[in-house]
């Protein structure tokens, strides 16, 4: 910290992304990486732009909007493209909080809502899961805030009906509902369909984690024309050119390509169903995830400690320093191969302490 | 703008980008972008990240810090990379700006800086630049408050010197001075080598321009490691993934492709000469523009007026509703074909009124 930099800032705890070490290669199950590539035709679709960089991308872009709008059947107006869905999910922080309109999430859940509330200086309320780790939707009603909730959650995975999510809506007619979605492509339901009915909801998506996008960094939201464009007020004030050519190219070849990403999925959730049976087998307890990841305890070996072994195996896995959950970790669900070799190496670790 | 929206932006006024029109073909002289494509090369570096999106990218951008590290001959940790240079002059605003630290520029800079400042929530003070569109230094000392200068400025094109630059640095110890180098590679001299000797220094800089990048989203900002640190912790507080890895490719083919660009630079400074010529022929006034644009205005033809006339011509060219430039249009350089049409079109429209 220099000493120029502001003092509202002195408090503030940035967000930890999961490890990326370099020293040997590691099978990484801790950041919920899709398993799969994206299709060979994105390659092209990408490399159509390099010759059409020195323009600037479209700060509407409309290509894009468009396209995202038919696969959702809204329209261009009811949707933000944003740099990940990190930056939409801030703009929401930005927009629809602050010093008399806390953000309001559980207690267990993604890790970077307290960091948007602290970098925003907005006060926000953490309400506690319940003891089977599922949100309990009535702790939501007339929340007095601005409710951000992922659904699934993470590390957690568990989700919410639909059904339920249009309770809290109902039951927060002068609050916004912020449903994150970019777990919802393995399992659960999308809330998007309901942005006509409420114009409290925003859910925010990320092509991230379904569409083999991390790396491409592309994430939107969905809400009425009126909320969108409160949110398109931040984003204009910030960063108009927040989504490149590329990402832009990028996002529309997975539109197009949306049957292969979508089996990717449906794989990505045989392969969860056999992990999780396994790590059953090992003596495991489990959330009942639909994410792209488990979220595991052993009786016998404790979160962190689990981690560290597993590491020195030379796999990672995501484990989180905070009270309630210690004893537990998030596996991100690779390939069949990669689950196999973890859950041999979980085998014989448990073997060698037996 | 909805119900929802925070009562502390009831104000907002967000940036206008210079347009773009679809209704026909432009020579669009209007965002200063680069007259040139990127380098062949870009598309092959770029494609080669497209089978590996489905991983995330360095949160540290290592690769490309380093390799614009060797480029600058500073460290890794004098750099920060953005999602364009918006997005660090807004983290800038964030660091080292608040109630009681404003802002400082001048009257007529680039029209992003009040956008972030109320943003942040920060108050601004808009020092005129002289009578001959200068910045004058000693306006810059001791004050109170964060200064952020354009050099060379837009829309004038007009640099300050390093010297003037360091003067400036002196007499503000307690405060930042942020010099935007948007514009620095058409003839201008770099602060960069001043990082190290003022601690107080933050020099912001893009691809955009000289790396024919607009459309890729690529800046960065060079300071100290304590600044660098705090601009970090605005970074990982909002967006720690904020570069994506088909852009950080991009982004280290130029620096490996830096002789095709530095050509494109030297080429376009001479078009700038040829069309400044041209233009004085024509009866105009333009400012000594040390940028990839031009400043002009002409005694028989109103700022707005020139602007639409053109535009029915199907050339844009960039003009600002601000009182104090009302007459003023900002003119990007082209290829030189697109210059000599710009030029005639103007020749007969000036004809026509005589």
């Amino acid at each position: 910290m220099s000493r120029f930099l502001s003092i509202k800032y002195a408090d503030l705890e940035p967000y930890v992304p999961g490890e990326q070490p370099q020293d040997q290669p590691y099978i990484k199950l801790n950041t919920n990486e899709n398993a799969f590539p994206p299709h060979p035709s994105l390659s092209d679709a990408v490399a159509a732009e390099a010759g059409k960089l020195q323009l600037y991308s479209d700060p509407e872009s409309r290509a894009l909007r468009q396209t995202l709008a038919d696969y959702h059947q809204v329209s261009p107006e009811e949707l933000i493209m944003s740099n990940g869905s990190d930056e939409v999910l801030n703009f929401a922080f930005m927009a629809f909080c602050d010093a008399h309109t806390p953000a309001v999430f559980p207690d267990v859940t993604y890790g970077f809502y307290p960091v948007f509330a602290r970098i925003n200086q907005v006060p926000f309320r953490e309400l506690p899961l319940r003891e089977d780790w599922a949100v309990e939707p009535r702790d939501y009603f007339h929340a007095a805030g601005t409710i951000f909730l992922a659904n699934p959650n993470a590390p957690t995975g568990i989700a919410l009906t639909r059904a339920q999510v249009e309770e809290i809506l109902q039951m927060n007619p002068y609050n916004v509902v912020v449903v994150d979605e970019a777990y919802v492509n393995f399992g659960a339901k999308s809330c998007v369909p309901l942005i006509r009915e409420y114009d409290n909801l925003l859910v925010t998506r990320t092509f991230s984690k379904y569409a083999s996008l991390a790396g491409g960094r592309l994430g939107y939201g969905a809400a009425c024309p009126e909320l969108i464009a409160d949110l398109n007020a931040m984003r204009n004030s910030i960063n108009p050119y927040n989504v490149n050519r590329m990402t832009a190219a990028a996002g529309i070849s997975c539109l197009k390509d949306d049957a292969y990403y979508q089996r990717n999925c449906r794989q990505i959730q045989n392969i969860r169903s056999w992990t999780a049976g396994a790590l059953k087998e090992l003596g495991f307890t489990l959330t009942d995830s639909l994410g792209n990841f488990l979220f595991v305890r052993h009786p016998r070996i404790g979160g962190e400690e689990l981690y560290v072994e597993l590491k020195k195996r030379g796999i990672l896995i995501r484990h989180f320093r905070q009270e309630r959950i210690q004893d537990y970790n998030r596996i991100s669900i690779g390939t069949r191969a990669q689950m196999e070799k973890l859950v041999n190496t979980l085998k014989k670790l448990l073997e060698e302490r037996a």
